[in-house]
C-alpha cells in the first residue's frame, strides 16, 4: 500500500498554505500505463461510476423499448445543476413513462443552478426530486425497473437492478466488489480498486459499437456524454466545460469526495484519479492537468485555464492566492 | 519539520473513504503543553486572528472614542453569515461613525444566511459590502483608521493600520511575521509558525482585564466574543454554536483553509490547528474533538456531537457516511 502523492496546492503571499494529495492510474490496451500514490486503494466512485450504473439501462433494451435519445442517456450519467434544462427532461422522461417525481427516490435538494434556485426562491417554491443532481440517473433506474417488471424500490441492494448493476461492474472493473456504501442519492454505491474503475474506463475508451451488446452499450454511452456535456453537469462546471474545450472527444465524469474519471477513446486510454481528502478542487485539477498531459486537452484553453494553474480572485478582483500543481505530480 | 497526522476521516460503508491530516499546537503558561504534526509549520491564520487584527481598534482608543460596546467588539472578530442582525449592526455602526457601506474594502457577496441571501433574492436587491462576512473586522479597521487620522486605503501592507497589526502580531506571537497574502477580504493576512498563533491565543487566555492596555484588550475581546457568539458566525455555526455549548467560558474562531483557535480562560491554554488540505469540516471536527478532550465541552452536548462523531445523512434521512476521529489523534 503505496501512500498518496501530493498532487495540487494552494499558494498565498510565495507560501504553501494548503496541499492536496492523490491516488491516480491511466489504464491502457495492455493494461496499467502509469500510477501514482497506491493504484491498489480501495475507493467508492460516486458519481463517477454513473455511465457502469447505466450499462443495465441500454443493455436489457429498456433504453430502447422506451425510445431515449443519447441526451438521455447522457442525462443517466449525470450530476446535473439541476437547471431548468434538466428539470424539464426528467420531468418530460418521467411523464412519458406515465411516472413521476414521486416514483424517484434520490430525494430533493436546492438546485446547483442558481437561475432556477433564484426562480423557486421568488416564487415560494420548494425543490422537488427533480432538481436532484442525480435525478436523470435516478429516471434511468426507473426506466429500467419497470422494463425488468422490478418492485418500485430500486435503490435496495437486492433488487434486481443492484443486482444487474454489480455484475456488470464486477465483469467491467475485472475485479468483485469491495463492498458497498449509500451515496448522498440513497443508491448503493460499490467499492472497488481505483485501478479497477480505470479499467472499466479503458474498456469504455475501446468500445466501437460495433461489437456485442456490452460494447454496443459503452460506445453509445460514453458518446452521448461526449456529445451532449451539457446534459452531464451544466453551465459553468468542470465536466461540462472541460468536455467542450477537448472537442467532445473525451468522455469525463466527477464523483463526490473527489473522483475523476476519463475515458479517451483516440488513445484508448482509461483513466481514474482520487483526491485522499475528498476535495473537488483539486481533483478538478488533477484531472485538468492529467488531460493536458496526454495532449488531449488543450492546457491554454481558457477552460483548462480556469482550473489549472487557477489564480484566485477576491470579490475586489484581486490576485489573493494560486492553485499550483505538485512539484513531481506531472 | 514533522508531516501532518491523520486527525479525522470520512467512512462509508465499513471502509474509510477520505482522510484528512492535520498540525495542531495546545500552547500553556509554561510553553508548549502539546502538539500534533509540524507545531513549527508556517500557516497562514486567516480569520483565525481577527481578535489580534482587532487588538490596535481597542489599544488606541479608537473603540473607546467611538463608544463601541463588546457586541461591536466580538462582531470585529467575526466571520459573520451576514444575517439580519450583523448587516444592521454594521450599517448602524458605520452611521454612527459618519461613514457608510462605500468606505469598506471588502468587497460584496452573497451572504451566508439563507433567510437574508432569499429574501435579496424575492426583493431583486443585490448584496452589499455590509453582507461580507468579514464587514465587522472592516468595520473596526475603519474605526481604527478615522481614529489615527490615517488614509481610507486601510488595506495596503505600508498603512498605519496594517503596520500596527504587524506589530501587535509580533509581539503576540513572540516571533518576526514570516510574510504575508491577501486574505479573501482584501486585507493583508501575516504568516506565521502553529505555535506561534497558539502562543498569542494564550496570551489571550491569560489576560485577566487588570494589566497594562494590550491586557485589557486582550480580555476585554476574548469576553466579547464568548459572551456575543451569535456576533461571531451565526446561527447554525460551528463557532456560535460551540461557544454557546461550552456556557460562554471559552472562545473559539475559525478561519479560511482550515484554521480553528481557541481561548480557554479557566486553564490559561490557547490552542491553535490547521488540517492540511484546508477543509472546514475536518477543522470542525478536530477543535471539537480537542475542545472535549481537554474537558472545556461536553461531548454529549448537542452541538458537539453534530460534529463528531457525525453521521452523514443525506436527503431522505437515510445514514450515509460519518465523520471520525483518526485512530491515534487524541
Amino acid at each position: 500500500m503505496r501512500n498518496p502523492q501530493p498532487m495540487v496546492e494552494l499558494w498565498r503571499g510565495g507560501l504553501l498554505e494548503s496541499q492536496h494529495l492523490g491516488h491516480a492510474v491511466i489504464w491502457g490496451e495492455g493494461g496499467m500505463i502509469r500510477s501514482w500514490g497506491d493504484p491498489e486503494k480501495i475507493i467508492f466512485p460516486r458519481s463517477s461510476c454513473k455511465m457502469i450504473q447505466a450499462l443495465p439501462l441500454v443493455e436489457s433494451g429498456a433504453a430502447e423499448a422506451a425510445g431515449l435519445t443519447d441526451r438521455h442517456l447522457a442525462l443517466s450519467c449525470a450530476s446535473h445543476q439541476g437547471s431548468e434544462l434538466h428539470v424539464e427532461m426528467t420531468g418530460r422522461w418521467l411523464a412519458d413513462l406515465g411516472l413521476s417525481e414521486r416514483d424517484l427516490r434520490c430525494g430533493a435538494h436546492e438546485p446547483y443552478d442558481h437561475i432556477e434556485r433564484d426562480r423557486l426562491i421568488r416564487s415560494g417554491e420548494k425543490p422537488c426530486q427533480l432538481h436532484n443532481n442525480c435525478s436523470g440517473k435516478h429516471c434511468g433506474f426507473v426506466t429500467t425497473t419497470r422494463h425488468l417488471k422490478a418492485g418500485p424500490e430500486y435503490t435496495e441492494i437486492d433488487h434486481p437492478l443492484q443486482k444487474a448493476i454489480r455484475q456488470a461492474t464486477e465483469e467491467i472493473t475485472g475485479e468483485t466488489v469491495a463492498g458497498y456504501g449509500i451515496d448522498g442519492c440513497s443508491a448503493p454505491n460499490f467499492a472497488m480498486s481505483l485501478s479497477g474503475l480505470a479499467r472499466a474506463m479503458q474498456a469504455f475508451s475501446a468500445a466501437t459499437g460495433a461489437g456485442d451488446g456490452r460494447d454496443r452499450a459503452m460506445h453509445r454511452l460514453t458518446r452521448a456524454m461526449a456529445d451532449y456535456p451539457e446534459m452531464v453537469a451544466g453551465e459553468g462546471r468542470a465536466c461540462t466545460e472541460l468536455m467542450r474545450a477537448m472537442d467532445h472527444k473525451v468522455a469525463i465524469k466527477t464523483g463526490a469526495e473527489a473522483v475523476f474519471v476519463a475515458i479517451v477513446p483516440e488513445k484508448k486510454l482509461g483513466i481514474a484519479l482520487k483526491i485522499a481528502d475528498g476535495s473537488g478542487r483539486a481533483s478538478e485539477a488533477a484531472i485538468t492537468a492529467i488531460l493536458a498531459d496526454l495532449g488531449v486537452l488543450d492546457p491554454k484553453h481558457p477552460m483548462a485555464q480556469k482550473r489549472l494553474p487557477a489564480e484566485q480572485l477576491n470579490r475586489r478582483g484581486l490576485r489573493t492566492g494560486e492553485l499550483r500543481l505538485s512539484e513531481g505530480f506531472l
